[in-house]
Parts: C-alpha cells; structure tokens; sequence
C-alpha cells in the first residue's frame, strides 16, 4: 500500500541536544515539554496531531502524538515514523492486545487495553462481555475514536462501546468530560460480571464510583484463600464488594463489607445476591476511619481483615501525609484482626512505592501492639501490563500479614 | 507450670549502647557480634545455648539463643525472657504454623515452617505428605532437635521426619554436614508430589540437587496460564521440571526442560510419566548457556520460554557479575520467545533486588532486539513468609514478560 501523501508532510520535532534520545530510543514513551525544541511551528501544532519525532541530528525516531497543550509533549505511537493509523494499525494492536487476554481469562470480562503497555498512549478500554468502555485520555484517542471504535468492534465482536470521559488526566489534555455511546446501546442496568467465583455488578455508565475495577482481581483470589472454612471477614473501602464477594464465593462464613458510598454498596449488595450469597452479606456505610475505630470499640474481631483504600498519596507532594494515613489504616484495622487472622492491606498511590507502603503498614501494626509475618505481596493482574520503564511506579499494592 | 530453675541460671547477653535496641524490640530477629558486649564469659557460652538479652540499662528484650562462633551471636527466640523451650513451646509454634499452610493449600505439600519468620530461627521443615524433612541450620535447634522432631511428630501426625544437614549456612554455626533419619524410615524411592495439577518426584534423602522447592508454585501456576491452548514451552535450569511439568499440566502441547544435573532430569521424567504427560515431555542435559545459544542457532522458537537459575548474585561481592549473568540469560533467552510469546526470568539472589533483577532482564531483553511488556511479578508462596522487617531482601522474584 502507498502511504497517503499526509505521511510526508508530518510536522518534525526536534529533541534538544540534552533531552535523552537514547531512552527514547530504548522505549520511554514520553517527551516532555523541556525536552524539545519549540517554535511557533511546534506550538501551533493541534493537540493531537502526529508528527515525527527526530533526534538533534534530525534522525527520526518514530511517529509521536503531539499536544502542546500538556507537559507530555509527545507520546510514543510507532517506531516507524511513517506508520499510518489507519484501520489495519489499530486492529493489529487489539488483536495483539486480545490475544493476551484470552490466553489468561476464561470469560470476556478484562482491561483489554491498558494505554502505553498496550500500544496506545493514554487509552485504556475495559471489556465487560459484549460491551466495552473506552477511555481516550490523550488527546490523539480523542481524534481518532472513530477507527478506535470501528476497530474495536471488528476485532472483539463486541455490540456496544461506550466513552467514560471522566478520567482526570483528560483535563490536563484539555479535552471536555462528556460521556458518550459510540456504538450500541448503553446497558440500561448494571452488567453482571463473573469473577473468582463470584458475581459483581458494573455500572458502566455512572462513572468511577459504581464502575468495578479488574486490577485488583488477583489480590481478590488470595483473600479468597484466606478466607475459606466460614471465615468472618471485614472489607473496608468495599466499592461494589469486590474482595467482600470474592471471599465469600471462597467459603467465607460472614461478609461486612463498609463503603462511604451507597451507591457502591447497592450494588454490592445485587452483586451478593446475584452470587447467591445474600445471606451471609451485609454493608454498613459511613467513613472507614470512623467506622474503624467504632468496631474497635464494640470489640469486634474478624479472621480477615481487607483495606483497600482510594490514593492517599497520589503525588509526591502528597507522600508524607498519605504515608501517614496509610499506617492509621493498618493501626486501626489491626485490632480487629483475631490472633492468627490475616490483614490484607492495599495502595493504589503511585508515588508511594512498594517498600515505603509496607513500612507504613508495618509501623502501624506495631502501633496497634500487634507482630506480623509477611505472607503475599501482590500487584495489578496481567491485564495491567506495563512498560518495563515505567515498572517502578507500579500503582497497585497488596501486601497480606499474618497476625 | 513451674519454670525449671535454669530459667534463673541464664547467661545474660548485653548490648552495647550503640545497638539499636529498638530495632530488636520491633521485631529485629539477629544481634550481631559487634553489637554485645563480649568478654571471657559470653565467649566460653556454648553454641546453642538460651540466654536472656539485654539492654544496655540490663532491661530484658528477650529469650535468644547464643552462638559466639556466629556473626549473629543471638537469634531471638521468644520476647519472654523467661520463656520454657519444652513440648508445649515447641508444639504451639508449630501448630500455628500449620494452621496456615492447612487454610491456603489443599494437600500436605508445603513448607512448614520458614525460619525466623515462623518463630524458629535458621529452622527450615518442609512438608511432603506423611514425612518431613527437617534443616536445622542453627546451632540451638541442633541442640533441640529431639524435642523439635517429638513436637513435629505430634502436631502433624507425620510418620518420618528426616534431617537434612547441607544447608551451607550450617558451616557458619559451626554444625556438621551428616544427614539423619529421625523418627520413622526414609522413603526408598522418589516421593510423588502433586503440584498445580501435576506430579512431582521429590528425592528426600538425595540432597539439593534432587530435592523440591516449594516456593515457585505461584510462579509455576502463572507460567501454566500462559502455557495453555497448546503452547511450545522451555523451561532452562528446570531442576526436576517444576515449570515445565506445570506448564503441560495447564495445556502446553510440548516442553522441553534443560538442566545440567541428569538425576535432576531423570526425576523430570519421572514426574511426567506419574502425571501423565511424558508423550509431550522433552530433556536436554547440559550447560543452559550453551543450550540457549545453540537453540538459538538451530532457529528453535517457543510460546513460552522460562528461566530459572541457581544464584548467581549470592552475595554483595558477586553483585555485578550476577547481574551481567542475568542480562546475558535474557539476551540469549529473548530470540527463543516467538513474537508475542511469553518470557518468564527468575532470580533467588538475595543480593539482586527486584528493580535491580527487572532491569538486567530488560537490558538483556532490549540487546537481543526485543522490547517487552512486564505483565506480573511474583515472589515464593505464602508457605515461605517473611519477617516484615527482612522484607527488603525476599530471595526470589520472577517476572513475566510478553515480546
């Protein structure tokens, strides 16, 4: 195939002398806005578009989306500088994307893209059965959603493919916050999801507070093998019950699942019904803190004991006091773990790494008069795959103690 | 109970005061030799021999056990001082310890017991059905080995308990190298073992060589994963076919296991007849280097490629040749993996850090002209728990690539 004359007439942007070519060339992603060289050229570029990035020598180092609006000035797209996204670019990189997928889980229900580890930049899609939710956080994805879509369409089967444009990171693209169907109808009742057991219900169109999250899939099936032999067992900031059910589904005896949000809980509680596991389930809503230290004084004790809790230390500004509210967790949770019971401690905060998370938690256990043995240290699933440079800022934690 | 009267008569050891004795009321389970206060005295106590650990304001820590031929001079045994070692204290650690092993694993199959982090300092029990295989590569448990093995026989109801004396930390302790039957009859053939769905031979009275590690099952059960649908799969320093056997037992259609030890590999074999897949089961002996150059030669290509070799960064002294060893295992490994297969690499150096391993593994990837996804990370089994505070330097770490 020719390539479209568009292709030689790409806008070139230059890395300065210092910018670090050879990572780039090595597999690093990004460009940031200090590292190249802009003009009114350059800045009149709309976000979004593709360009060619090139060395200071003006050898080309790949095709890149450019927004110079955001600090991320260029994105990765393909190491051939003269790729065109075209339908056959986007379908090849699903298929490559998929086939992981479908070699790992049973059922169609996974983050089948997960932005710059799957090969496109800011773009995560989640696939719940025969529908699948995009969300286009670069300003690129935005541009191109109809082949995005079209290819997704072809390549999974799916009917329905819905926008979540509540992503954070949209309003440093500078793209609006505007849902959308892109094809199909949108569901009209939460979708019942099939994991480790049990079923979760998803609602794809109220946004992050009653979506459901597959990262945390792995960490969900070993709380469910402490839990076995009727365990009770607490899961505090539960969203719609994810490790509640999954241990219950285990063997779990008794499920309290505690949760700010009744709208989480709701579903939750569908979720536990639709499992079949209604009666041994039950919610109480309210703040975690508060409601930490309220089962501490009735003297309650549970064999397991799960705190999964929203970012607390979502930047680096944020590290010392999210640090600290990582140990008043497990201070507060220790005390109701039974002697010989399991905590299950979690941190989705980027900038906490995994050492300084686990000393958080350990110090807070030893605050609480408690000694542990660390039994698991889990990660995101492997539908999370990353980019071995950017491994180190893995997001998601899970370390599991013996008491 | 009455503590016996030698509970008074205990040596009492003393820290300097530039020792950080909070650290040990923390949970620190080593002093070390430069960190006591020695004199003819604490010299001339036996190695092996209890005693009361002291602040340097003689403020009691703990029980420890004392070996002045060790850098570790004391092991700290129980936070009472005035702690018993009889059946009872043997007994309660011990059933605790199985009351975890019997919640997470569904078979007698596991470590039993993993050191310090399960109260018995330098002691390592593995389970293998109706035997145990005792290392008791500290100079205490040498000296309580009766009562350790009558507690054992006790708690699990096992028949034979045999001693393993090659660990090399026991030269440290001053302690022989002389193996033992301790209560019942050694096994006159290869113990089969079930695993992830296949069976292993594990040889008892072989030694290391021909031993079982339990601490790879998760990484064997996520290896599986990636190996079903019919996969082509290697498994490079297989020992006696831990990957490769979990690999067919998940749905590989063919493995071949490289080792350089032929009982190694005879027990391999062995483990794939008794699972019943030795018509898809391949060895090779010789030297891994070799193997993977010369498969690399032959054009040989996998689905699935993995890793696993003994410690080549065992020490600080060795870092930097360790990890050179590392990179060039995935140099040469990468070409083998087909594109989008899968390359899982291994390491059980101590001194090698996860970041440290990941990135020589991502270097050697990158020099043979692949690049990677990191899509999971995984550590021993929940059977092998660690002390919160030597969480830091958790030996063994496997990471899954796709290519």
């Amino acid at each position: 195939m020719t390539a479209p004359s568009d292709v030689f007439d790409r806008p070139r942007i230059r890395l300065k002398p210092k910018a670090n070519a050879r990572a780039i060339r090595h597999g690093a992603p990004w460009v940031f806005d200090n590292e190249v060289v802009t003009d009114r050229r350059t800045r009149k570029i709309p976000p979004g578009a593709l360009a060619v990035l090139e060395d200071d020598n003006r050898a080309p180092l790949g095709l890149v989306a450019v927004n110079p609006d955001s600090r991320i000035f260029c994105r990765m797209l393909d190491r051939d500088a003269q790729a065109v996204l075209d339908d056959a670019w986007f379908e090849t990189r699903l298929a490559r994307a998929l086939e992981m997928r479908e070699r790992l889980f049973d059922a169609p229900f996974y983050r089948l893209v997960h932005a710059e580890a799957d090969g496109f930049p800011g773009v995560i899609i989640d696939r719940f059965g025969d529908a699948c939710v995009i969300q286009p956080n670069a300003a690129w994805a935005e541009a191109h959603l109809d082949l995005l879509t079209a290819a997704l369409l072809n390549v999974t089967g799916v009917t329905t493919v819905l926008k979540n444009a509540s992503g954070r990171t949209r309003t440093l693209e500078g793209l609006d916050d505007v849902n959308a169907v892109l094809a199909g109808a949108a569901p009209s009742a939460p979708v019942p999801v099939p994991m480790n057991g049990a079923t979760y219900l998803a609602d794809l169109t109220g946004g992050q507070k009653t979506g459901l999250f597959y990262d945390q899939r792995p960490n969900h099936a070993f709380a469910a093998r402490l839990a076995g032999q009727g365990a009770r067992v607490l899961d505090v900031f539960s969203h719609v019950g994810g490790f509640a059910l999954s241990m219950l589904a285990g063997g779990a005896g008794q499920a309290l699942a505690v949760d700010g949000s009744a709208p989480a809980l709701a579903l939750a509680e569908q979720g536990a019904l639709a499992s079949g596991l209604a009666g041994r389930f039950e919610t109480r809503q309210g703040d975690a803190f508060d409601v930490l230290t309220a089962l501490g004084e009735e003297g309650e004790t549970f064999d397991v004991v799960i705190c999964d809790p929203p970012a607390f230390a979502p930047s680096k500004q944020a590290l010392d006091a999210g640090l600290r509210a990582y140990e008043r967790i497990a201070r507060l949770a220790a005390p109701l773990v039974r002697p010989g019971g399991y905590l299950g401690l979690c941190s989705c905060s980027h900038a906490a790494d995994l050492s300084r998370f686990r000393e958080a938690s350990v110090r807070g256990i030893g605050r609480a008069g408690r000694s542990a043995q660390l039994i698991h240290t889990g990660f995101a699933g492997p539908d999370h795959p990353q980019l071995p440079q950017l491994a180190e800022s893995g997001y998601l934690k899970a370390v599991f103690f013996r008491l």
